[in-house]
């Protein structure tokens, strides 16, 4: 299956004699290739010659390579240039950083610099916590990743990681207002990834840490919890855990389930789903087994060295299952899969309970595609934009953020992200909610207000917020 | 000499009775208590009560304080709230970061985030500097401080110095175009600080150093500029040595003096002073002296553990002569203080050479008032905007890195400092150079432009530079 998609769209400049048929050759030759166009704007068009940009959106790299040998090809047109939209939109980066305060005459310089500025600075050496308010500490978050674990690309390193931390400031902003700012890490050593962050932390109110490998990402996290005085959040561990349970939290009104009688299988035992079976078991899911290549972990099964794992084995599977997925999937209700395409076959999903839910969250492509899970699945998710019920973590980290800097929160605890799940599924009112949407819409913009307002009043509630919300 | 200044300015909201002369007797107090008035704006009016805001200039902080008590001490006249105009300027910050690109519909986050970004991840990781092109390496430097040595504060920390260098990131935008973002570390060891400014650098183009202690601040430069890819900067070094040098290009033409004859003494042997040094001495200054609060340093001195004055001792000061400021400031041209007020007496002024050049930066009161120099002295600056010939390094860093980043340089060496220097001094056309007009003024637009020229041509004929200068 493929899609056409602007992620693969590619600009052709091209001259051609003005003769009737002249653009209907090419188009036609677009057409023919598989190419769809988009727009068609002209350049210029001098002495006979017609100079045009076409925009034509292609399902991959090759299939666009292809599309302009095909109009490469065609007798009386001239290329001059090829350009890649999506490259382009990455030349010099995708943020910068811009003043909120004028700075045209002397007198604003007197207060935003010298001399005002130094009474400013006086204030927050005699009472720290001031800088929450009279620096970018309000409203600013780092984000920070190792190059580790990005996307499904692996350890490509800290350059290659930073068109992603940018993607993720975009986001932040667009979605929750937070002024995020990216920080790609030249270490990949544990301590010292933590001493760097510790050492950053004056300057940010929250710390988002992204696309950094397991199990490593779970110690480094655990340990800047302990020891910051603002909010930690690995969002592929958390902001994961709390979009799928959110959707369960629908899911469970279309099938008419309950969450402590629930059979759960969670494929997969990187952090996302150590964090998923974590969340789950905080809000009482008792039945749960998490399955890693190997099959179900258990008590049985001795030789994980794995910390996370170690927990897995004590906290889940009470009746000691062992066995490959295939063997363990009967009557499940519920399977989470945090794993790789393919992972689940149309024969194990028939052996789930009726009525069943599937969150195949594998990317780019899931662990099943809906259209060959089997007839007892009532409700399906992916990761994917092109299916309905998309589980994106998007859905989260903006209001999420949003509301700890609101109250200027010191940590994130488990209340606060069942808060966050609860303000994610409550969007879609109880008579709205349909198998084909217990997830809002990523574009959906009373998420990130909702899970804002949730998060700061359970901020406050238990303890971690420095302040109420502000009534602005 | 008190000088009013907007960076101590508070706007009175009062409420009073709508009679004839109300007004009047409020601006009258103000008046008598020394205050500068500057809006009068009215808030509502309703059932005889009138309520204003009045934006009021002090001379300080103690000052703004007695001209509200005299308003509060008129009968008939309620103060509601009394804002400090620098304060709400610094509420939640004063720079923000925004989105490039648009990310309102799928198409646009399929581009700029997943599955788009995938591809632009893979060219930098198969092209490490393709991440100054395709990230906001191109176009973004870190401003990084320990908070050491802000301003004239000393030691407040990170938090308390973050103020200063969100200012400093705004003079980067306005004057240079240069995204910049304030990094303020929570550790003040040297290698720490090292380390963390390393594992920092793949996010940024360049790294400008901020308020850090000196000597400290040599060690971490030096041992950056070796290590990184990217240019590194100390500002309160060569920012500083820069402008002077600038000026003092300008100053030679006022005087007709020869640098290379030029008798030199600079007051004060910290990094500002020794970066001075160096430069005037790149330039051919021979013959020059460096003292420090014990007098003159010379090879004759040996208890010095410092190793910033054993450069010093061993590059300066040619006939060994020792004493204290006032005895070896005969026959001087040049005096440069970094120092602090009043180091220069009026009777050492006078012991100058004719046509005496006195450059007086300590800040905010320089070691000589120009209107105490004597008549010997032809020209002099100050740091200070209320005299002419402000030397400021906002001369120099805006434009400096503008050019940089714009060659995509490796480092600044001595060559690029000199451009910068000479671009700053021509600025100012040869008939129009004056003994008070040697350095241009800090709005002066053309500065910043004709810096970033010169560095980017000098980086890129001393083997610095990535790439040619973009045409665009």
């Amino acid at each position: 299956m493929s899609h056409y998609s602007p992620a693969y769209s590619i600009t052709i400049r091209l001259r051609y004699g003005d003769l009737p048929g002249g653009l209907g050759k090419i188009t036609s030759a677009i057409g023919d290739a598989g190419g769809s166009i988009g727009a068609i704007d002209i350049v210029s068009s001098l002495d006979g010659a017609i100079i045009r940009d076409l925009t034509v959106q292609a399902t991959d790299v090759e299939h666009g390579e292809k599309i302009v040998e095909k109009v490469r090809s065609l007798e009386g047109v001239e290329i001059s240039n090829v350009s890649d939209r999506t490259f382009l939109m990455h030349l010099g980066g995708k943020i910068e950083v811009i003043s909120r305060v004028p700075v045209k005459t002397r007198d604003d310089l007197s207060m935003a610099y010298t001399p005002g500025v130094a009474r400013v600075c006086q204030a927050i050496a005699e009472d720290p916590d001031a800088s929450f308010n009279l620096t970018i500490r309000r409203n600013t978050v780092a984000v920070v990743s190792d190059g580790t674990a990005v996307l499904g690309l692996g350890n490509i390193g800290p350059r290659a990681a930073m068109p992603v931390m940018e993607g993720k400031a975009l986001l932040f902003k667009e979605f929750g207002g937070v002024d995020a700012f990216p920080i790609c890490l030249e270490t990949q050593d544990v301590e010292e990834i933590i001493n760097t962050v510790k050492y950053l932390a004056p300057t940010f109110g929250g710390i988002n840490l992204e696309d950094i490998s397991s199990p490593r990402c779970v110690e480094i996290e655990d340990r800047l919890r302990k020891e910051l005085e603002i909010p930690v959040f690995h969002d592929d561990q958390h902001g994961t855990a709390i979009v799928v349970l959110a959707a369960l939290k629908n899911a469970l009104k279309v099938v008419d389930k309950e969450i402590s009688e629930l059979n759960v299988l969670i494929n997969g035992a990187g952090s996302a789903g150590v964090a998923i079976a974590k969340l789950l078991h905080s809000v009482g899911v008792n039945k749960m087994i998490v399955c890693d290549s190997k099959g179900a972990i258990s008590k049985e099964r001795t030789n994980d060295s794995n910390t996370l794992k170690a927990w897995i084995a004590q906290n889940t599977n009470p009746e000691n299952q062992t066995g490959t997925l295939s063997e363990v999937i009967s009557g499940i209700d519920l399977f989470v899969g945090v794993s790789v395409a393919g992972a689940l076959k149309k024969e194990d999903v028939a052996k789930m309970s009726n009525d069943a839910i599937v969150f195949a969250l594998a990317n780019p492509d899931p662990e099943i595609l809906p259209e060959d899970a089997t007839e007892n699945v009532k409700v399906m998710a992916t990761g994917r934009s092109d299916y309905p019920n998309q589980i994106n973590n998007v859905l989260c980290f903006p209001g999420l953020f949003r509301g700890l800097l609101d109250v200027r929160a010191r940590d994130i605890n488990a209340e606060i992200k069942i808060a966050a799940a609860d303000a994610i599924a409550g969007v879609i009112a109880d008579d709205e909610v349909h198998p084909d949407y217990v997830i809002p819409s990523v574009f959906d913009r009373r998420v990130a207000t909702a899970v804002a307002e949730q998060v700061a009043l359970v901020a406050t509630e238990t303890g971690v917020a420095r302040k109420g919300k502000p009534a602005q």
